[in-house]
């Protein structure tokens, strides 16, 4: 049993404290909004500014309360010497970056989980939104014992509330959430704004596909900075890789796509969770090139032991890909 | 009352058949398929290569045998010297080619319902599958009355069916179509092409948006083929100039793009159907000027009197843009 802090109480911080109290964990809660921390307190939840008993600090606030504002938010609550902490922002350099100012990196584990949906706050969170997420949990390639030890604190803690965990650098995630979410979101912004430009046609025809490709460039101001500006250099580069692709002929690109969109399906598939199938693999850790080097194959984390220091993961395509 | 013949059963002319049936239409069809014809016959529909009774043909085959393959297509059904013919074809002006090279232009009217799901074939077709969608009916600027009247006749019983009608030129709807779907799918092809290429992460982690973006690189072969190849130059100029939007300054970008999403969508909305208001407008048709007017202007048709040529469509945003 571990006393988990929440601070910031959206979509993703509100549904934390729900599955953690689920799972049977003490929860503490703050949010910087007077009503979202009325609506928390409506809803059971412990609120408090007080975080002091709690073991693990989860920041869920918005990026830019997680970078530049991360000192005025740490400043409004007060948690001991030894919690260990983690957040949920979307890129995590820039994070990692404001919390090593703050002083406070030995103990710190920057996570990211893969999931949401186009609502936003409190009154969006569930206890079962993180349920079969994958959640990005950070790892440098020498990290001390003592970061090693949080890493599986954090790492215990999300597996038990039903997310898969996978173990990458900070600027590996950066990477890959540039490809996944900054390209996405540009190339919609993109088809938007020329949709726009093309006049009363191209808006009554819009539907369907076009429908679905610019669906995110409706989301919110704060979030498509996040993954676009916060994130810039990697977007950049993941966008021009994608654009070459252009280059080819076509004939060539609809049969690599295809291949391709098969493929990952496939491998997103075979990357574990939802429906524990017999044949769990533990293996005891060694460090975080061990981690790396599963996280780095695709393979999710299923299940920590924080004492013993023994992982799960189930074997599939991803895992022979490592082995 | 109109006997209609159906060329093609698949997901689109299937549900023509079907709607037009329940809209009280007798109904001849026939497809190239041995086992899509026993399937339209053991779902009641009236199966037969000799469509000589039927006024209106509508040939619903994919685009190949509407271009290339429209002289072998044509040289296996029988229709009569005075039927109206009219198409599905994703793309117009190379099957306007095919028809005028086959001698039918002055009876043809080429068609495009922006309608379907993932699905294809038979079993995917409903009644309800083109009832508030948006069909492009093409029309030349100095079209004679004999291709306005066909385009009345076709564009009363598309509007019967429920969906709703678009006057533009065979290039107009090539070039709109070019944005709002040659270019998506392109884009989804290079996403998911660049994805494959990056690894095991990107497969595990991409979800959410990301699987929204690359879902219509999953498309038919056949599909891909029409909205890309056989309209490559509306494509590629529509590619180019999207891609111009990217040389903006991102937060511009994000700016216009949430503005022109919005923009977008409530023109779609105000473009009509789906709930009739009262305040429809009708006007009588003075020739193809006034029908391409309202379709330049975002204009959907939703009734038409084939035998006054008096038509009728709801006003708003975008026939206050037309007024």
């Amino acid at each position: 049993m571990t006393t988990i802090g929440i601070v910031g109480l959206g979509m993703i911080g509100g549904s934390v404290a729900l599955a953690a109290r689920r799972a049977g964990h003490p929860v503490l809660a703050w949010d910087t909004d007077p009503t979202t921390r009325r609506r928390a307190a409506d809803g059971g939840l412990a609120v408090s500014a007080d975080l002091t008993t709690a073991d693990v600090i989860v920041l869920a606030a918005p990026m830019p309360a997680l970078t530049d504002g991360l000192p005025a938010l740490l400043a409004r609550v007060r948690f001991s010497d030894t919690a260990t902490i983690t957040d949920v922002g979307s890129v995590k350099q820039p994070v990692a970056a404001a919390i090593r100012a703050a002083g406070l990196s030995e103990r710190y584990v920057g996570g990211h989980p893969m999931a949401g949906t186009e609502l936003t706050g409190f009154p969006a969170a569930t206890a079962d939104l993180l349920v079969g997420a994958r959640w990005v949990l950070c790892l440098d390639d020498h990290d001390s014992e003592r970061r090693i030890a949080a890493w599986l604190r954090v790492a215990g803690l999300i597996t038990e509330l039903g997310a898969g965990v996978l173990a990458l650098t900070a600027a590996e995630h950066d990477t890959a959430v540039a490809l996944i979410s900054g390209v996405p979101h540009l190339l919609a912004l993109a088809l938007s704004t020329y949709a726009e430009m093309s006049g009363p046609v191209v808006a009554t025809l819009a539907a369907g596909s076009f429908a679905d490709l610019t669906r995110v460039a409706g989301s919110s101001r704060v979030l498509l900075d996040a993954v676009t500006q916060q994130n810039a250099a990697a977007v950049r580069a993941a966008l021009r890789l994608v654009l070459e692709q252009l280059d080819r002929p076509w004939d060539d690109l609809i049969e690599l796509g295809q291949a391709a969109r098969q493929s990952v399906r496939a491998k997103a598939a075979a990357g574990g969770l939802r429906g524990h199938l017999p044949g769990r693999t533990h293996v005891l850790v060694s460090g975080a090139a061990q981690l790396l080097e599963l996280g780095r194959a695709g393979v999710v984390i299923e299940s920590v032991d924080f004492g013993t220091g023994v992982i799960g993961y189930r074997p599939g395509d991803a895992v022979a890909a490592y082995e």
